[in-house]
């Protein structure tokens, strides 16, 4: 355990000025993660990074709680890995992404699915900087690295 | 609503001459509506856009109609979601995909996934513009933005 | 079949100096086949191209054989895919990313999710390279084609 912490540890040390774009459709609890640690990772690096949240994930970005659920596949893994956050004392996802935002992320919802779900922008918590459509996230994401997650 | 749909038609302002590539390898229902969205309002900027279909989803561009299934985790949202689709008056993923096409947006169907599924040219339907390998579709998609879906 | 796979090989005839970066988070059988197929595609090309494996995806590269499940909407495809696979004597995921890494593909482990799943770098087989964050990855990926699968 030492070993890998130490080694995470000391990627604060890369710096870039790049660009990292995420689209965040699936709406699992465990693609979360990725989210928090690229985000918070992106930002802590100095890179510009903006997510675009649609489908399902919208509902992670509601004021009214929705318990998540695990990938089907792997849900008979979600108590070991809830074991494994707390004793390597991980951050929760909406922690990292919290960190990545004070560090300048913003957090776009696709207003297509927006309306489709019936969501407005007084139903999005504090996480959610604005709501847009689909061309200007792609606009915006041009000439970085962009993940459809 | 009107404030969501206002933006969304706002967009077709942003204009670009980059490249949009998507790997389309998952099969559930749900994610043929980022594929429509994506490719359309990336087209309607006036992108380079290249769909590469495998996997799973080659089964959405068949002549013989495949039933998709959503999203296992998500499956109980399905009735809302045609609902919110309906009353919002979104296109379905292949009218907005026909559109793309007819703005320039070309679509292959991996050579590799084709020969296992057992699915020859023929078997495809008209979205479908070539069958090609994995690196080919990789050496265009270069210099631009890649999604994996 | 014929018309497909002369199609495949003429593949190789691509050459690229760019780079790809995948990062493997999924750890369903059928997401492997495109990891797979990408990075054999890629380093024959001549790209560098390197692997982020994290999530899910880290229970196929530990020497404890784990049973990787197929999708949940599609796993009553897995026989006639298996037939399909070897009836095009398409090669396993693994041994196609062996042939990548015998060009030069590195496969590293998150160590913030080896951690959280209890797996140090004595667990994973000889497909890990070596065990790094999220950041390092990040840079390195940087200015190329990345995906997340």
């Amino acid at each position: 355990m030492t070993e890998t912490i130490e080694i995470a540890e000391s990627n604060v040390e890369e710096v870039s000025s790049g660009k990292l774009s995420i689209i965040m459709f699936s709406g699992t609890a465990d693609k979360f993660i990725p989210l928090g640690v690229l985000t918070q990772a992106g930002a802590a690096m100095g890179m510009e990074v903006n997510v675009f949240v649609t489908g399902f994930a919208l509902l992670g970005f509601t004021k009214t709680h929705h318990d998540l659920p695990m990938s089907a596949e792997f849900a008979f893994m979600a108590p070991d890995l809830a074991k494994g956050m707390a004793a390597n004392k991980v951050a929760g996802w909406d922690t990292m992404l919290r960190q990545a935002r004070e560090l300048g992320t913003k957090v776009y919802a696709c207003s297509m699915m927006s309306g489709v779900m019936g969501l407005a922008k007084d139903d999005f918590n504090d996480l959610v900087d604005n709501i847009v459509g689909a061309a200007t996230f792609i606009h915006q994401a041009e000439g970085g690295e962009t993940l459809f997650i």
